[in-house]
């Protein structure tokens, strides 16, 4: 083995799977079960203080399903590990070819509710499980924790810092997009910033304060370089001094002609601090210069400092949100849901694990609304059922083709923002929300009765 | 902007930053800023229930600094975003000529210890901070989990099965490489099996049941497939009625000559069903058949299935292992301690922000250990002390070229096993283990206090 970045490229993104696909796969063929089906991508349950989910990571799977091969380095390791000649050719020659339902990106979901409907060839269906379910549960979990904190700063920017401790390399672009489409007002990642156009916004470190031999003098060297955008450091050594040296610096500013942006607090009890330093500010005649604040920060954090009275104008938050740190992931699952029998229909299919069951059949979700366009209520139905809400799967890749006019990323942070204003505020307290009303249409319940009973039968009571 | 797979490679690893590093180093150019200085990376405590961490990710650093470079492509996005063309100049000839010390991967470590070293001129010193501590946080963090859950299996494998949670595909990576490197048998991840040589494993998932007609079709349907080493899932509709269809199987295989490898459980009780499930194979002659267990598993509960009495013979364990769900980051940092004065000398220099304090100059960790090498206490100290332990850092980068004999990841693996056999019991109890003595050197201890003193007189009394 050599030695590695260990990046992942759109070459290779076949063989990121679990070897349980891949001997599943080869089982199908082996037995020739090339029938279709379908799965449900879905998440089982709310975390602890979550509400809602804000669904994310749509465009990826997309891209991923339209471009998904296998090369003959991924054949020849595979050959190795035991599959055998006949299933590695039907490998070789592998594309997605099934058609896909989704929920768009930057839409409000809850447990249960189909975000995304597979139906292909069950070993195309079966093996692009693993990619699906990690770019969803990643960017499911971080869009809903940056919209926590962007419903907690109470309109004021918040910006993604968290790059330094995010998961990697392909975490820290992912959240800078899942956070930006939650309603975040940039990032510091400057490749997020190129490939996706998120606004950068970055100030300085402590060490650029250390390094110069006084700290006002590192104050004076940043604004000589950035005059008309800096935001200085000030808790270095001591806030409130660090404060006074950043307002001397304003005002030397000030007679070039320029304003000072703003200055950053890091450390310490930055509800106390920022009061302080405001005073400090507006004493000196610096009402437009800026406080943010950085260090820790999260949801909680963010509201206890605002009812606290904290003079805080812009929010810096990284690794708790970039790591969601309070729960890192979402009960994200994909399962069958339906089969094609021999006579060439499809016939719905549950599973009864303890406390992991899961609901049959082709579905829909239909969201009801009020006069306002405020959400009342979701039904979850079966896909040819009538049903009055308005329906959120939409048909999205047909014959493997994306057959969806892909949105760009403000669009998506429009629809996102959209949907976050019209979920009633008592589903966003950050803590004890109540329960959105998530109900199953009466024959999704009578088709889970009916199977449930015949399953049983079956699988448990006259099992061989 | 075009839609994108949003995966980082080689190419754009430079781009892979917080935008403050690039605004600080332009300021720094600004000002004919070009000394040289030296920075720490360290973790600043230790989390809840984590009493030493497991360092990882030195290969990818210094790959990192070998290989860094700006393209073009960069250049032109950061002159839109209002760069000095003779601050890109110096970017587009950027390359890291620094030395680097580390301590080598798979080691134990504590808090405060310097990790990863690193001198240089300040441009570059500061401008590889953030890729730095995204992989080392990853890595550290993933690899101190996985330690725990291997200690809690008292020698039973452990299998990473996390991918599809894991965060990204860097993630899905790292987390593989890692929880070899800290003692799991292999992983479910196939291109972590390509790239890193990792054993992998999969069994079926619920979906292979379900698509047949009958739980006992797709039983021997798959071990139709795979005779020789056949891993079934029973819990699909009901565990024990499960375990006896793989028992009829696990005969029938008989018949043809072969064994059926195991039977996995995936919900439920699983000590109970464990039991339960080993009395019925053991009861059909089938003791050789192994019982593999997986669902929602970590440390905490690996340990506690154990001292329940669980018959498990191997665990399969995901999510909360590859997010480190109970704390999904490591307080890693990386801070100037030192920096060259006019008269060409390095001076030790500390930050003295409220809780966040830092170890001023160049650092070496020595470590003390027993007649039979455990371990007993480590001392933090100034590189050119004269101390008694084993300096754990060793000089890795000179002029920006590896120096050093990279390890394989065997290798790797077997100092980390080597690291956790030596590190005395008590402190890899999973809660409330008491905490490793880590001391400074006296002449440490002075230093800061004359730092501290002269920092408060310059910055806090006398401040401008």
């Amino acid at each position: 083995m050599s030695f590695s970045l260990g990046f992942v490229d759109e070459e290779n993104m076949s063989m990121f799977t679990d070897l349980y696909e891949l001997t599943m796969c080869a089982s199908y063929f082996d037995n020739k079960r090339f029938e279709a089906a379908t799965f449900d991508l879905f998440i089982r349950r709310l975390p602890p203080n979550r509400s809602y989910f804000l669904f994310a990571g749509l465009e990826q799977v997309l891209l991923f399903l339209e471009k998904v091969r296998f090369k003959e380095e991924h054949i020849d390791f595979l050959k190795k590990q035991g599959f055998k000649d006949e299933f590695l050719d039907y490998l070789r020659n592998f594309k997605f070819t099934g058609e896909v339902w989704s929920i768009p990106e930057g839409t409000i979901v809850f447990p249960n509710e189909s975000l995304i409907r597979v139906t292909a060839p069950i070993i195309e269906a079966q093996l692009i499980e693993t990619f699906i379910l990690n770019t969803v549960n990643l960017q499911t979990t971080i869009a809903t924790k940056a919209s926590r904190v962007v419903s907690a700063a109470k309109g004021r920017p918040v910006i993604e810092f968290g790059l330094r401790r995010e998961h990697g390399t392909d975490a820290g672009m992912k959240v800078a997009r899942c956070s930006y489409m939650a309603g975040c007002n940039g990032t510091s990642n400057v490749l997020a910033g190129m490939k996706y156009g998120i606004p950068t916004f970055g100030t300085m470190a402590h060490s650029f304060v250390m390094l110069f031999e006084r700290e006002i003098d590192s104050f004076r060297a940043f604004v000589k370089t950035f005059p008309d955008k800096s935001t200085l450091l000030i808790d270095t050594f001591d806030d409130i001094k660090g404060a006074e040296k950043a307002a001397i610096v304003a005002k030397e500013l000030e007679e070039r002609g320029f304003k000072l942006g703003g200055v950053r607090l890091d450390s310490g009890d930055l509800a106390e601090l920022s009061k302080k330093v405001r005073e400090l500010l507006d004493r000196n005649g610096l009402k437009y210069v800026k406080i943010f604040a950085s260090g820790d920060l999260d949801e909680y954090k963010v509201e206890e400092l605002l009812i606290e009275g904290a003079k805080i104008d812009a929010f810096g938050v990284g690794t708790k949100m970039g790591t969601s740190e309070d729960r890192p992931y979402v009960d994200i699952i994909y399962k069958l849901c339906e089969r094609m029998n021999e006579k060439g229909e499809f016939s719905p299919i549950m599973k009864l694990s303890k406390g992991k069951a899961t609901l049959p059949g082709r579905k829909q979700v239909f969201r009801f609304k009020d006069e306002r366009s405020n959400f009342v209520k979701d039904v979850i139905a079966l896909e040819d059922e009538k049903i009055n809400g308005e329906p959120l799967l939409v048909k999205v890749m047909e014959k493997g083709k994306i057959v969806y006019d892909l949105p760009s990323l403000e669009e998506i942070r429009k629809r996102a923002l959209e949907n976050l204003s019209k979920l009633p505020e008592k589903y966003k307290k950050l803590k004890g929300a109540p329960r959105y009303p998530v109900e199953l249409s009466l024959r999704l319940k009578k088709l889970m009765k009916e199977l449930r009973g015949k399953l049983k039968k079956v699988e448990v009571l006259n099992p061989t």
